[in-house]
């Protein structure tokens, strides 16, 4: 892994982020492919909407189909025929947000699977070593994702399990897999800059905060966000785990956050919901029976440049697939092309002016 | 319209249908779009898996999205954005076989909506405003699909009232749309040649069998298929209606038909069903979980071109969208690429022990 910072523009910044599969330009967001596909998308329709990396859940593919299985196929790009960079996280996080049952031990964690009940363990070695038979190009560090709310008490024991969970992943990782540490700290302050200097200290190649858009206020996540990317190395990828929506993304990168996940995009357009300039549409709504213009007429993803509102209107009330492949397709192009905007703005030095103004047009 | 047979072997034939929008080679097979969408499947794919021409079906584009948004859209070709031929059935089966509450008069059919209850009226004047205003290239008359079973009084009553009906469609159909005549007569020869009579004394572009594939058993529906294309005229495309699985398909082809459509790709797709050259498999069964070869070696597919059965598998546990996708194209391809092996075994006379060997590889 190569990561270079390019341009700055206030504490915003484009970077370069080399891996063996394919560079990425920063800030740069990735779609979300929890089971090993991007939800109703193909990998070809992931390269038309221009997307450079894809996220892949390590607890749901151990529990089905299986690292052992992922390995066999060659791993998980062959598996799901996707060359360029995966990055996939420790399983920490839905091993408490998805797990009926859960019990903390200095080794990992027990759980029940929530597909068929069975018992399993998953520990920082347990996660490395899944993480390898997958093949993914960024691998995280297996955390405790502190839930909200948790006291000042049990987020401070969690973070320090999690350091210490930190520390075993950094020996159990193997080139050419790149390792991020995940910071955490609930919404202590104090905890979260212990916890960024802890990991810091291990130098990992890249920085992740987790334990946000975990169900506390939307101020509380923005106050972390603010603080949150100076107290990590400008020289690393900052990444920011499970974020958001594009006006948590802006405040972000202009935070100096480089990397970004969510499922917004795709979840929000299997349920109707469409991203645009403009605004956010509810394409179910009568209003867009008869209204035959493309979505987006500014966008230039399949779905704009090849059908109507109308049709769109009428896939979404039949309950047609379609309708959700073509939804998806409007949004992931439209979080990737805002992306290419940002970028674009940092590189010009006028990101803060273009956040006001993509803003208040998108109101 | 212009129908040419160009040759046969036995009853076998195979023929062009020239077209406004486009000529098909017959035998053809036509994927089922039913709310204006092939089920799962964009427009492009439908392309790249060859199809020629789709089936729309007018009950529900009448009742959702409604002709008019269809006719201010441009027509259904341009609402769904496909430029090639469409057919649309005239409504007549569904009306019959959806709607909770129907009531035949001489002028038409009185029903309910099966989406929200409301009171609808369609007779063979309706079917014809309402398939101009869809804009389709081959429209279908309105007729009473013969219920499975009925007696022979009933079935001898609902033909006869067909022909009237089909006579209201010649005198209300407008160029270019070329118009064709369904012939009932449920399980009895007599009405079913009696039926056949009558609408060639009226002289339609095209000859469809309607009212097989409801429900009679399986050798009951391949008697008729038996006598029924001979009692056709030689020089006008002659169609069998919602029909059916490969084996059947074939059957009608060796008859003397030209014309196919069916639902069976596309739904036994979504339940996981997929159609190879050495038979079916159900994707979803646990010996395909390690199984890292294609789908079918023998497949130009998409699907076959770019993944496993292990993957495959895996999708259809999932439950992903992709899967569904990927296994229609499949489907979809298997059949326009058996459509596109039966015509060459005719053209080369050997369509008998072409349909063997097949049968036989099926098994």
């Amino acid at each position: 892994m190569d990561f270079r910072v390019l341009h700055t523009d206030g504490n915003a910044r484009t970077g370069r982020l080399a891996l063996a599969r394919g560079t990425l330009s920063t800030p740069v967001f990735m779609p979300v492919g929890t089971m090993g596909a991007v939800k109703a998308i193909s990998p070809h329709e992931l390269l038309d909407v221009g997307a450079e990396i894809i996220l892949c859940n390590t607890y749901h593919m151990y529990l089905r189909p299986g690292q052992e299985t992922v390995a066999e196929a060659g791993g998980l790009h062959k598996f799901i025929n996707w060359d360029r960079p995966i990055l996939t996280d420790s399983g920490g996080f839905q091993v408490y947000s998805l797990s009926p049952l859960r019990k903390i031990s200095e080794d990992g964690v027990t759980f029940r699977s929530h597909i068929d009940g069975s018992a399993h363990f998953i520990g920082p070695r347990e996660s490395m070593e899944i993480q390898r038979a997958l093949g993914s190009d960024i691998v995280m560090a297996f955390d405790e994702c502190t839930p909200y709310p948790s006291t000042y008490d049990y987020t401070l024991k969690s973070l320090e399990l999690t350091t210490r969970w930190a520390e075993i992943c950094l020996k159990n990782v193997e080139k050419p897999q790149t390792l991020f540490a995940i910071v955490q700290g609930g919404v202590f302050k104090d905890l979260r800059l212990q916890s960024a200097r802890q990991l810091k200290d291990m130098n990992f190649d890249g920085y992740a905060v987790g334990g946000v858009s975990v169900g506390e206020p939307k101020e509380i996540m923005h106050e972390i966000i603010g603080y949150m990317a100076a107290e990590l190395p400008s020289d690393k990828p900052r990444y920011l785990m499970g974020v958001g929506f594009p006006e948590d993304i802006l405040a972000a990168v202009e935070a100096g956050f480089d990397m970004f996940d969510c499922v917004i995009p795709t979840r929000t357009a299997r349920h109707g919901t469409l991203l645009t300039t403009h605004g956010r549409i509810i394409i179910g709504n009568s209003r867009f029976r008869r209204d035959h213009t493309p979505l987006d007429s500014d966008c230039g993803c399949y779905t704009c440049l090849n059908f109507t509102r109308s049709y769109l209107n009428h896939l979404y009330k039949a309950g047609e697939i379609l309708g959700i492949r073509l939804n998806t397709i409007h949004n992931l192009y439209f979080y990737l092309d805002l992306m290419k905007k940002i970028r674009a703005a940092i590189e010009q030095d006028r990101f803060s002016s273009f956040k006001m103004d993509w803003l208040s047009a998108y109101q």
